[in-house]
């Protein structure tokens, strides 16, 4: 294997600077604990100082255990005038109780006159100060020189002596930035190569996309000597976003023979890729390199025939090897292999050339057509499945329901209430609830008139649910996709439901939920594996 | 100014081989017009021998009028077995009248093999062949190296005896084409500079993103000597795309010096980058280099007040120079300097120590911890400032609603429909309202409510409706966001509301939208735009 290369991630710092990122912190724990999975080192989680949501970040994630990263905060050197001691910010970065603290420097004359307004003498101490207090307190301390390109360019040899400061301090990296994302890679070799010569120390890379640039900046200064990569999932960050670790991780180890990840962690870079869109709740990238839908896909009436007899032919790599696949636009024959391989998955039994997988295929594609997913609602799938083999029968039958939200006067809250009536057995129930939206009111009601006959149901809880307007361009009249989560003490299972009234979206989706539990509960019986323990199938007996 | 380079675009051929992406004949006319505009030299149209809707392009194109651009028929070498005047794709690039065709040849030995299965040599006569016929009957020949640098690590010999053949036939242009997409700048650069010193014509490049490198993967090629550089308008294209055309026309002229196009082409590239978008209906990338709505947006408090200062702090480039603008978004990362040049832009005078700025900051601070989000709803951030500085008087009073979403049977559709109740000027009206959803119902009876008071709103669209679930680990009781996106026939707006109840978030936007309008259209009468539209505003004057 080549050298090691320590990957350093700020999709929770940086990231969230990119124009409508924005993450809760449990869900930026969640993403610190994929990050540690994909082999990430150092997980950037805030700037304590800024902003109180970071704060309890790491409040949080100090109760958290990881493999093998390192939370990191990041914060500004100290203020003019304030001794380090004193600095409520750096007081910040002690409290986060990090074992890492990244802060960042100015390098540019401009940045020092202009933004801090202070002697360029000044920017020194405050340099070296900060990072010699924080190395007497943590264990790491990298030193983030921002805009050091532009600075050494403007005038290189003060842009030389903020790293000195920062070095002859105790700075353990010495990370170089393109803040501003404008530079080619020469310059950011050529400095890189200039910076690892002089300072004997571990040296990083922090680039920007500004100009399309930043994977291949960040590759033009690992190519120069930098073993220290800074960067965001998807590229999330402000302005055009930071460089895209995803690919990063990619070329170092699939193109350029660097000692990145493990093979399995390199086979998780499109699950972890889809969680952090999914995360922010941003459309994925469709042709997003590597991990990309289309990324694989193929349309050109040659290359697919070219790709059915020989992959390389048109994939550049192995789409396996980063947890991706290979897509025809155009045929069908993919598809029913698909349908095979996720019939076996589920331990059903099916002959490729079984009608029932054709059946299954059409109906596939005619609801994706309609606006369904079935990548994440593996419950629906297996649902639709079973329903077109007959081996489903519904545990009930919908007579009607009614959901009202209703806003009495202006200063009232709105309320919702739902009535749902269902037929079981031939036993009509009618119940009524509350909830704190229609969807929370409906899924009460039903819950409440299926309990008597399932009690199962009890255990079930939704764990997750989100919506998605899939064409936006009709206004309010647009077709809503509803994916639910749920979960009881073993399992977790997704479903799916679309249709133009959110309602009715959130009701199949609900429908399928309590189905696939209900089936489920009664499979484990048929087996043995647990007593009978609905009604309904006691006396069925 | 520096050496000139020849800009070949294929958006119309290779982009259209992109996922999700097509063009009408009547579109490619007027794509191309744009293309010529630019300053592009090149115009690839389509593959005549493959598609009828390109051979229409071409009829069309004939009766066009260019001002510096050729317009190109793209094909393939002739088939194994027969002579080149009698191979169809020939003819059909013959009869596409174009002054230059473009042909590709086989240069990895794998395809050969594979593809074509034919012999070696074969390949070579092909190639020699079908350029010298073409060159015989058109002004200009290119020839494109299919997988050239995958063709050379099989086979370096094989791959330069077929340039050898292309260029020995007459071919004016050879172009090396990274066709999978795989290759790094290096051994781009490396077989470039080699190919530019042994063939002595100008010698082109053709990448793809497969690795996020085809920008730079084209830079590096000019770099190395090449001349001429085939792109895409936004990258589109297969799988991941082909090098973005827009990215690399800034590069060379903004950070490399080459003499590519005027400023007034270059300043256009927004609006082409748009256009393109437009007509391939795919929704714009908001952070892609140079011209996305992000591309000098800033968000962090310290980036905003050092721009604000002197634009260069954060900025690679004059945005006006590409035909982009600075933004400064609102969010909880915001600080004071983002609410003054927000209020500025909005026409509003604020002195920095008015003590309304602090009001408004704690206010949004406060909003968007309860899931609000002020960054991408401009128009509700203008009305929080407006009610904050006492400059904004309700347009009406909500007295009640109630929405009605009812299944009376099981296969019947889920019925919406929605009762309004508001008081205009001491005025009640009632009205109610069906629609697709909850939403739509609201939203018809709404409006029905109040156009007999402001008939501007009859003008209003909702063009967009988005919904976030903020967080779903509660199940359907987490925070529902909505943002929705107003147009009329000269502005857009964007309002936001929030609540557990999806019902209620929307019923918030929707309102903010209205309120936005009725405040827009006062203002410009205010100002003697127009005249008094509202029956409100006429009675009271």
């Amino acid at each position: 294997m080549g050298e090691r290369i320590d990957l350093y991630d700020t999709t929770l710092r940086d990231g969230t600077q990119g124009e409508d990122v924005a993450f809760s912190v449990a869900d930026k724990v969640r993403i610190a604990h994929r990050l540690d999975e994909l082999g990430v080192r150092y997980i950037e989680g805030g700037w304590p100082g800024s902003n109180p949501r970071d704060i309890d970040f790491f409040d949080a994630a100090r109760k958290e255990r990881f493999a093998g990263a390192r939370v990191v905060a990041f914060g500004s050197t100290r203020r003019s005038k304030l001794r380090a001691e004193n600095d409520p910010n750096l007081q910040a970065l002690l409290q986060a109780g990090t074992p890492v603290v990244t802060i960042f420097g100015k390098s540019w004359d401009l940045h020092v006159h202009e933004a801090l307004r202070i002697p360029l003498e000044e920017n020194l101490e405050l340099i070296h100060d900060s990072v010699r207090f924080l190395k007497s307190r943590v264990d790491e301390v990298v030193y983030d020189a921002e805009h050091f390109f532009d600075g050494y360019e403007a005038n290189p040899d003060y842009a030389m002596r903020t790293l000195e400061a920062a070095a002859s301090a105790g700075a353990d990296v010495l990370v170089l930035c393109d803040t501003n994302g404008g530079s080619m890679p020469r310059r950011i070799a050529d400095l890189t190569r200039e910076v690892v010569a002089r300072f004997g120390r571990p040296v990083g890379i922090h680039t920007h996309n500004d100009a399309e640039m930043a994977v291949a900046n960040a590759l033009a200064a690992v190519e120069a000597g930098a073993r220290h990569v800074q960067g965001t999932i998807n590229g999330f960050g402000e302005r055009c976003g930071n460089a895209n670790l995803i690919s990063i991780i990619a070329n170092l180890q699939l193109k350029l023979g660097y000692d990145v990840v493990t093979p399995a962690q390199l086979a998780k870079l499109r699950e972890v890729s889809r969680y952090v869109y999914e995360l922010a709740n941003i459309q994925p990238l469709k042709r997003q390199p590597y991990v990309g839908d289309s990324a694989f896909a193929h349309k050109g009436g040659v290359h697919v025939s070219a790709v059915q007899r020989n992959a390389r032919t048109y994939e550049h790599i192995d789409p396996a090897a980063v947890g991706n696949r290979t897509r025809v636009l155009v045929s069908d024959l993919s598809g029913r292999s698909n349908i095979l391989a996720k019939a076996a998955e589920m331990g059903i039994d099916l002959a490729g050339k079984d009608p029932v997988v054709k059946e299954v295929l059409e109906r596939i594609k005619q609801l994706e057509n309609r606006g369904y997913q079935f990548e994440a609602a593996e419950g629906s799938f297996e649902l639709l499945m079973k329903r077109a083999l007959g081996r489903h029968e519904p545990a009930f039958e919908l007579v009607g329901f009614r959901v009202i939200n209703e806003k009495r006067a202006p200063n009232e809250p709105t309320l919702a209430e739902a009535t749902v009536m269902v037929k079981v057995d031939g036993q009509v129930e009618h119940t009524a609830a509350v909830g704190d939206g229609p969807v929370n009111a409906l899924d009460r009601a039903l819950r409440k008139a299926l309990e008597r006959f399932y009690p199962e149901l009890r255990e079930v809880r939704l764990v997750d649910y989100k919506v998605r307007i899939l064409n936006g361009r009709d206004g309010t009249a647009a077709v809503t996709r509803v994916l639910i989560e749920s979960a009881d003490h073993e399992d977790k299972w997704e479903t799916v439901g679309v249709s133009e009234n959110i309602i009715q979206a959130s009701w199949e989706a609900l429908i399928d939920a309590i189905e696939y539990k209900i089936a489920k509960e009664a499979e484990r019986r048929r087996r043995g594996d647990a007593p009978p323990a609905s009604l309904k199938e006691a006396r069925a007996r």
